[in-house]
């Protein structure tokens, strides 16, 4: 849904901090303050209808989009009502018609921000799509100071911009006072008006003309100013990327090839899709829905301005702000610790440990599996020679961008140029799975279904588990024989996100672990035989890949492992803020125990287990987990029929694969990813670009994505609607034509 | 301000979603449906007030506190309204006097939630330091679904819980109906009432006594339900200790040495304080006061439980949710970085790059820094030696946990267990300041003032200065002599906190910064002469020491030095969320120019300038800035008289420092650093610690402290106030007796 900013229609949207306040009394004498006004209600009960009186008072043009005639809240009044969608495209299309006839318009509400619209929705949601600037109708009656604050705090936590808040004025109350000092403090428009003639049977209409006419000139100095903000908030989106430009160092970007542009000014965000400035559309509307095609790098959960989560956020900002995490404990980071142990169904892992996001997550896990192998295998860290312990890995693996982690990851266009950067480690070569020509193959292996992919009970018997099963172990071996040490195994689980959406063989990757837990990789042969234990510690790191996002609560399950050390973010929060949880065993655990302080894990940040992180967590784990146990997914599951199943349906994936100029694509869980065919790959590559200038050509809505080298991928929140996917389908399938 | 919390008596906060929604009638119907009920007004306002109404058709004890006649808001009706202090204290101490006598209580507010108390502040705010849970009487009215929603919502982002949901039936509008579906979808106790008999000149007492007769029966089970969640909330925090203990992580901590019961369970927070639980005030009140003496490990700068901050980070939230900031921009990200970049008023610095953390922040300025000098001197990595650049710094230096940003710190307690780390550089020892029997000191010199020690104008002359000068030069020299190559001076200005609260002597850091931008570094002399640029690029870690923290917009402006590079956290958010911003030169930044992508800064976490975190950073910038423009921290500068001034009283340090206990001390800002004498020092020590405890024993309030070995600091936030700031002084000095 495109929101409305147009330069010559100042739009706004009237809310009233209560139902009778009096807002179509001061919409009609806003629409009194200028020569071209629009009055647009759309949704009115009762046989007096707020439109007709309008229309009556003022020379404006009005309009009703729904009438209902009994005098009670819509969601009661309506028989059929419209669906919320409707009813946003007609307000848009009627704006749009407009446009050349009016250049201020209302679009009022009905009762207070939260009074339910035609199916039930709350207004403040329902309107919160055409995000347009508010007009507040304060209450003037007693306790009318409160209502008129709550309904403020209401519409702002749900991302709307109140440009004026306007009341009448009551001698004996003096809510405008009180409210006029609150509201100026905030640096918003505020004006008070003396209160409309009382209603009487009779006399009415004389004495509400004699009111507007009296009335009439004191409010052309707000429009004015309202008109101010309108134009003022284009001139801001119209100058933002210049100004990003000039300012902003941007991540993973080369500034020499970006120009200002190219930089896309987002006004702000809904459910799946961004709201940008379109700096051409002069004398057009100014804003585009463009879907958010790499789910705001792989954060996005529960969509976009997501009014609860918000609540969540704010109720602990409110209860705690931060506290500190150190001897200490506060019921989210509790609940959250408790609740994710619990989700990730690993009786292995016991402890919880917070960082704030995925890098340092990661940098975490590694200082506690490092201490655990060490102290497993007695090696020491007196000598030089004895710090030289690496990671095993996979190539194309990558883990964060902070330097502890950076060197976890082979050489690559990601930390070659990085001064301190050294790669610590091996990392293996592994078979992709993919869907090339209407068929799921890894090697030259073809599976008749994806699911049959993560057969490993089946797979595990295979001659291709022997293979890799030798390959790795004699591998390892010769590492070992070169006086290598290796002190971790780090598995990003089924799909490796930054080195080019890598589908890894989940046959090799169980293989992987199942070996490295097996394998001595004793290097000191000074531990007595009977105490030695074999293995090393497992990382997985799930940021990427877990809490559902390729369609599972743990990426660990699809390979049926029990990792010693798990790392979640990203989607924990459900997409909103930084935090990370890095999930240990008691043996990890207990390798830092001793007398000694220095002895413990000296890592800790200072907003560790912040608050509002937690909650949010907390808030988004629970609804993650009811919409998994509710069935929330069935009809994209009942798409792909097997145990497998992604938002992206079945037959696109299918479809894609046989295209000429595609080598290999796969849908799992939220993950979309095409691989094109390119003479040269990886991240340097300046292949899927093509498609990726189409995608931001869409008409309707357009699609804003991210590509890795020569991979396009799409990913979608949890919530997206099918709907809307299969629209996107369409559009990505046209711009492959 | 202690919170209300006993096994004993139920009690709750009766809030109502406007006024005349029959919030006495509701408390009255609940009062009689328990044998030993308490009914408190705090304020009532009007003839017929509410207590006496209670009092007449309950059996209950009635109170009230303040009562004015006239029927409107107590702000306008209050002719000396007590102060807010004053009114919580009034409750607190009924019900304390009630204790043994009721197991049910309410403190009945007036008018709705926002409704003002005596002085003018909402009442949500005004009774968020007791955090009763909240009873929230619904609007049955025409337009009481909206308010009541909004009710809840202002309530919410307060921190409060609210436990119960009470609403008259109104068959034509049916409020109860939609808002029974709301709360119990929330998870909140909900309960519908026939409305009472209409007001009426005569038999209103009749009329009431049969309704209070014929419903008193039905709220016996909602009162049930709310007893049995008070206990719940003593049980559950009960038993938070031992399962932190079980499932927590600590960072920083020996768990070997932490014991359940000493993990402080915080219930909430407010302003300067803490919320925390007391598991063996059995019969008594079992919630303490404590004065968060590490402002949450240096983040606080806004106080606790912000309003405002809550709502910013919920605007945030609900306009944009995290959108992605790679080509894009939205208007937090935009704001902030260029808010950021005036208010350092550095002229070399234009550029801002976004991380979650100070040690991400220090990560990414590290990667800037070492890029630049490289390109400066024309040192390749090609050669594995071109990759041995290290850092200058201080000895004691820290820059926060991840392994790279260890790595630019000397070995020390914090890092030589790490495995993987490896100091890269040198550090230089320094002389500290501090205060000696009364005596500012820096070595065996002796300052009248604290304002002379950072009088460089006049101190770059001395020869002091030109000792340091010759020290560091020749140390210099004979590093490179070693063949030691270096890419950067890194520097907390003015106080090294983690290591331990260090006051550099200010004229050694500026000597160190001047002489390392005159300095050679070229370490191959293939550079031509013409061509060569001197110095190192400096970066400030100005994580804990910038944003008033030491009482001043940057600490950089002590040193009067413009870094190239600086980096910003903690109080960047005011206390709420992680965020940090790198800012850096164009010098800086250009040296990533090029054709190759790969030659970009690849750094950029998914969360980067996350809007929640943006926002929050910029209104707290704002409302800093407002503090000292506009004298707010007036009262503390006068009493320290030079430019140079503490939130903690100059003769409080006076005195400390003739304390034959105390080897120095000082303030500056919101820090107060006692060192005490000890026979070991250094972060194993285990001196400070007798006074920490003692603190935590403080009687009105007490103190949650942290030491760094023999070091015990105080900190407070921007907000402070005095009176608070002193009693806690008298605290601290009782502790020394």
């Amino acid at each position: 849904m495109q929101a409305i900013l147009r330069r010559g229609l100042h739009a706004h949207q009237v809310y009233g901090a209560n139902t009778n306040v009096g807002k179509t009394v001061v919409s009609t004498l806003l629409c009194n303050a200028v020569p071209n006004a629009g009055f647009l209600k759309p949704v009115s009960t009762g046989d007096d209808a707020d439109h007709t009186h309008v229309q009556r008072f003022s020379k404006g043009i009005t309009k009703c989009l729904y009438e209902f005639d009994e005098p009670i809240s819509p969601h009661l009044a309506a028989v059929s009502p419209p669906s919320n969608k409707e009813l946003l495209s007609s307000i848009r299309s009627t704006l749009t018609s407009w446009s050349k006839k009016v250049d201020f318009c209302l679009v009022e509400t009905a009762g207070g921000v939260h009074s339910p619209g035609p199916d039930g929705t709350s207004q403040a949601d329902l309107y919160r799509p055409l995000r347009l600037p508010v007009i507040l109708i304060a209450d003037y009656r007693l306790g009318g100071i409160s209502s008129s604050v709550s309904a403020y705090e209401s519409l702002k936590m749900r991302g709307y911009d109140v440009h004026a808040v306007l009341v009448f004025q009551d001698g004996y109350y003096r809510n405008h006072e009180y409210l006029g000092d609150y509201f100026t403090k905030r640096g918003i428009q505020f004006c008070s008006l003396p209160l409309p003639p009382p209603k009487k049977e009779t006399g009415d209409v004389d004495a509400m003309t004699d009111y507007y006419q009296r009335e009439s000139g004191s409010l052309t100095s707000l429009v004015e100013e309202l008109k101010t903000k309108n134009a003022e908030r284009i001139d801001q989106l119209q100058s933002m990327a210049e100004r990003a430009h000039s300012t902003i160092w941007y991540p993973f970007t080369q500034h020499q090839n970006l120009d200002s542009k190219d930089i896309t000014v987002i006004d702000s965000a809904y459910s799946d899709y961004f709201q940008t400035f379109d700096p051409k559309a002069e004398d057009e509307n100014m804003l585009s829905s463009s879907f958010d095609g790499s789910a705001s790098w792989w954060t996005q959960g529960l969509g976009h301005g997501n009014p609860e989560l918000a609540l969540s956020a704010a109720y602990a900002a409110g209860r705690y702000g931060h506290v500190i995490l150190a001897g200490t404990v506060h019921q989210p980071a509790l609940e959250l610790a408790e609740k994710l142990l619990r989700h990730v169904d690993n009786p292995r892992l016991k402890r919880a440990f917070f960082t704030d996001n995925g890098s340092t997550g990661m940098e975490a896990a590694v200082k506690m599996a490092l201490r655990a192998s060490c102290q497993q295998y007695q090696w020491k860290l007196s000598k030089p020679e004895d710090k030289d312990i690496g990671i095993l890995g996979l190539k194309g693996s990558y883990h964060g961008d902070t330097m502890g982690v950076m060197d976890c990851s082979e050489p690559s266009t990601f930390n070659e140029r990085v001064e301190w950067y050294r790669g610590r480690g091996y990392w293996f070569d592994f078979p992709v799975v993919k869907m090339t020509k209407g068929t799921w193959q890894v090697e030259d292996e073809k599976f008749s279904s994806l699911d049959k992919v993560f057969d490993l009970d089946t797979r595990l018997k295979s001659e291709t588990a022997d293979r890799y099963r030798e390959s790795i172990t004699s591998t390892l071996n010769s590492l070992l024989a070169q006086g290598r040490r290796f002190g971790a195994l780090i598995v990003e689980p089924v799909i490796l996100g930054a080195g080019g959406m890598l589908f890894a063989d989940p046959l090799f990757q169980r293989t992987l672990v199942d070996v490295v837990r097996s394998f001595d990789f004793d290097t000191l042969s000074t531990v007595p035989a009977e105490s030695k234990t074999k293995g090393l510690p497992v990382i997985f790191d799930e940021v990427f890949t877990g809490l559902y996002r390729l369609g599972r609560g743990t990426s660990a399950s699809f390979l049926n492992v029990h990792p010693d050390i798990s790392v979640h973010a990203k989607l924990l929060t459900g997409g909103l803020v930084p935090l990370s949880v890095t999930l240990a065993s008691e043996e990890i655990f207990e390798a830092f125990a001793s007398h000694e302080k220095a002895d413990a894990l000296l890592h800790g940040h200072s907003y560790t287990a912040h608050p509002v992180g937690c909650q949010v967590a907390v808030d988004s784990l629970r609804q993650m987990a009811e919409m998994d146990s509710s069935g929330h997914w069935k009809e994209y599951q009942q798409d792909w029929k097997d145990g497998i199943w992604s938002l992206w349906s079945k037959s696109l994936v299918e479809r894609m694969s046989h295209h000429p100029s595609v080598d290999g694509c796969f849908a799992l869980g939220g993950v979309l990813s095409i691989e094109l065919k390119d003479t040269t790959s990886g991240y340097n590559s300046n292949a899927a670009q093509t498609i990726q200038q189409a995608l931001l050509k869409g008409t309707e809505s357009n699609v804003h994505s991210r590509v890795l080298g020569n991979v396009l991928y799409l990913m979608a929140s949890l919530t997206a609607k099918k709907d809307e996917i299969r629209q996107i389908e369409s559009l990505l399938e046209s711009c492959f034509k």
